[in-house]
Order: structure tokens, then C-alpha cells, then sequence
């Protein structure tokens, strides 16, 4: 459900065709909830049928039109009560760090390649994250300023303030797991020199338990 | 798929019944990747039939029996397939940041509800992972000694440390978290006294554009 928010806050700022929404999605509210264009498409039609958006005809070039989407009075109203919403952050559901809890069943080899991936992907994040950060904070992206342009002046700053912070956080985040596998890399040097295994070896290599058929 | 792994790694340790478990899973793989205990019976059920883990009906108590999972050489070798699958990380998908985004369309005091939540719930996982991560450290859990108690001795310090690497990460994300809402609520106070609204005002009402239905 949260793509439906999303899609609510960005059609806020400013009406769209399904394309630019794919497209504002994409250098915007992707960065913190990744979604797929299909599945936008899917949840603009559902959207749609609930009365949160409409759609108008637009011209577009030499006879053709195309669909352009507005928010509707009910989609403010659900924005609204979206936020109003206080939930209890979900529970940890990590891959990576569920893996990285039984790394024993590799080798020292296979656990530096699952580190140095961690590590490659929130270094780059930590630069995607932080260039929008600056980037909103200079309130330098075109919806931004399409969202400036129909609000209220008392709300601008924290219309801006709201969501550096969260870039800002994810940031740090980024840091936070570039830290984590940093570590874990001095951690499996280590364990390598002191386990005296070569380094394509699996540490430890499971087996049934002998099983006591009576 | 992650919840297979997680019960296969547990069963690795030591064969158990599926109350035992679901026990198990609670006190630790559960810090990492939640799941509800029917979820647990249910991939209990498709790990039998895919010839993952086998059972045995082992007694209990006055003429009642249990049934007690064990590994198969199927199920270690998917462990050991699993493992040395380098993935890249999963992208972000983050509800509470991406309410965050838009906390312009809650009042100051409805935010400052949002942030109080997730430091409290940070707060107390810290905790929580923090003692978790001693106690590994310690190799004072059950599971883990008996999870020691077949492994070879050039292993055993890397299936401690990899578990200890785990949890002292989930301690940092956790305190990282905390940060983030800290400064978070430091904000509103800022962004209130500028903004001179009451606190429980919706600071940014939205509506609907103007429509040019022509």
C-alpha cells in the first residue's frame, strides 16, 4: 500500500501523465520505496477506480492525447489519514544479515565477495542519497518547486526540512552498513590467519546429525 | 524464501520439534527476519516434501509421540547453495521514511508522535540485539552450543564471531536510528517556533489543483 501513497504525494504536487509519474517516481520517492513502473501502472488504475485520482485528456503532438492525473478531493483526504497514521516500525526482515549470520557455510573467499558487494552497493547509495539531500535542500528539483509553488509560505520550510532529513538518514544509514562491512572484512583477515584454512575452503561444512532410529 | 534458510541453519544445530522451533527461531533468528509462527509450520511442511529435513517420531511423555526434524544431505547442500549466492543488496523499500517525506501533511505535534515511536522502538532493540551479541559472544545461548558441539575446532571461532559481527551491526543500525529520530524532533521544535503555527495544526493542508477543463 505505501506505492499508493507515494504516488498520492507526488500527483500533490503537481498533475502528471502516467509516464512523467514513472519518471518523478524514479528521482524522487524511489530512493526510499523502490517500486517497478508495471507496478505503478497497476496501482494508477486502482487509484482510479477508488475515486483518488481522475483522469483528463490532454493534446499531445498532432491529433493524438494523452491521460494526465489529478488528485482528487477523497486522495487528499487519504494522504491525510495516511499520515495521521502512527504504526509500530516494522520488524527487521534483512536477507543480507540473515546470511551473513551462518557465513561459516563459505569459504573466507566467499565471504570477502558477499562484504565488498555490501560494501560497493551503500557506498554507492550513501552518494545517491546525499547528492538529493543537497539537491532538496537548495530546493533544486522540478517538483519541489512545483510542491513550493501552490503552498502555503508558513509551510515551506518544513515542506523542504521534512524531507532533507530523511535523505539525511538514509545517508547515514548508507554509512552506517559501509561501517558494518568494513569490519566484517578486517574481521574475516582475522579469523583467516588464526582458522589457518586456505581461503577457498568452506569453514565449516554441515552434515546430518546421526540419526538414533530405535 | 529467507525463512527456509533461517529453519534449515536451526535445524543444523540440533534436530528439534516444530514447537521447539518455533522457540528457537523466536530467541534468534527472529532478531533478523521476522515471521509468525503458522508461517514457520507451513515452511516446515514444503521443507519435508522437498526432502529438506526428514522427520521421526520420537516419544513424549505417557504413550503421546513428536515429531523431530532433522537436516537431510539435500537440506546442506541448499544451506551451503544458499550461502554462496552473492546477491546484490535489496533496494529500499522503508514505510516510515517515506511517511517521513511528507510529515508536512500532519501537525507538529502528530510528527513529533511519529519520531517519539521509532526512537522508542530503536531504543529498545538496541537493547535488545546488544545483549543478544554478549550472550553470542559468551557462546551462551543453547542453540549455540549445541551448534558448537559437532563443529570442528578450526570453525568454531568464526561461527561465533560471524553471528557476534551480525548482531553488534544490528546494535549500530539501531543506534543510528535512534540519532535520526533525535534530530528529527530537534527539527520540529525548530520548524515550529518559525513557523508560529498551533502545534496540532495540519501544517500543509492539500487539495486539488485548479482543473483547465476546456
Amino acid at each position: 500500500m505505501a506505492l499508493r501513497y507515494a504516488l498520492l504525494a507526488l500527483l500533490e504536487a503537481t498533475p502528471m501523465s502516467g509516464y512523467e509519474l514513472t519518471r518523478q517516481f524514479d528521482a524522487s520517492a524511489a530512493y526510499v520505496w523502490h517500486a517497478h513502473h508495471p507496478q505503478i501502472y497497476t496501482e494508477l488504475r486502482r487509484m482510479e477506480a477508488d475515486g483518488l485520482v481522475e483522469a483528463e485528456e490532454a493534446p499531445r503532438g498532432a491529433g493524438a492525447t494523452k491521460r494526465h492525473y489529478f488528485i482528487t478531493d477523497p486522495g487528499c483526504d487519504e494522504l491525510l489519514r495516511w499520515v495521521s497514521e502512527v504504526v509500530e516500525p516494522a520488524r527487521e526482515r534483512d536477507a543480507a544479515y540473515l546470511k551473513a549470520t551462518y557465513f561459516e557455510f563459505g569459504s573466507f573467499d566467499l565471504v570477502r565477495r558477499h562484504l565488498r558487494s555490501h560494501l560497493e552497493h551503500y557506498e554507492r547509495m550513501a552518494v545517491r542519497w546525499q547528492l538529493h539531500a543537497d539537491q532538496l535542500e537548495r530546493r533544486d528539483t522540478l517538483l519541489l518547486r512545483q510542491r513550493l509553488a501552490h503552498a502555503p509560505r508558513h509551510a515551506q520550510a518544513a515542506i523542504v526540512a521534512f524531507k532533507v532529513h530523511v535523505y539525511r538518514g538514509l545517508t547515514e544509514r548508507a554509512h552506517t552498513e559501509v561501517r558494518w562491512a568494513r569490519q566484517g572484512l578486517e574481521l574475516v583477515d582475522r579469523l583467516e590467519s588464526e582458522a589457518g584454512l586456505p581461503a577457498d575452503e568452506t569453514v565449516y561444512h554441515p552434515t546430518p546429525p546421526k540419526r538414533s532410529t530405535t
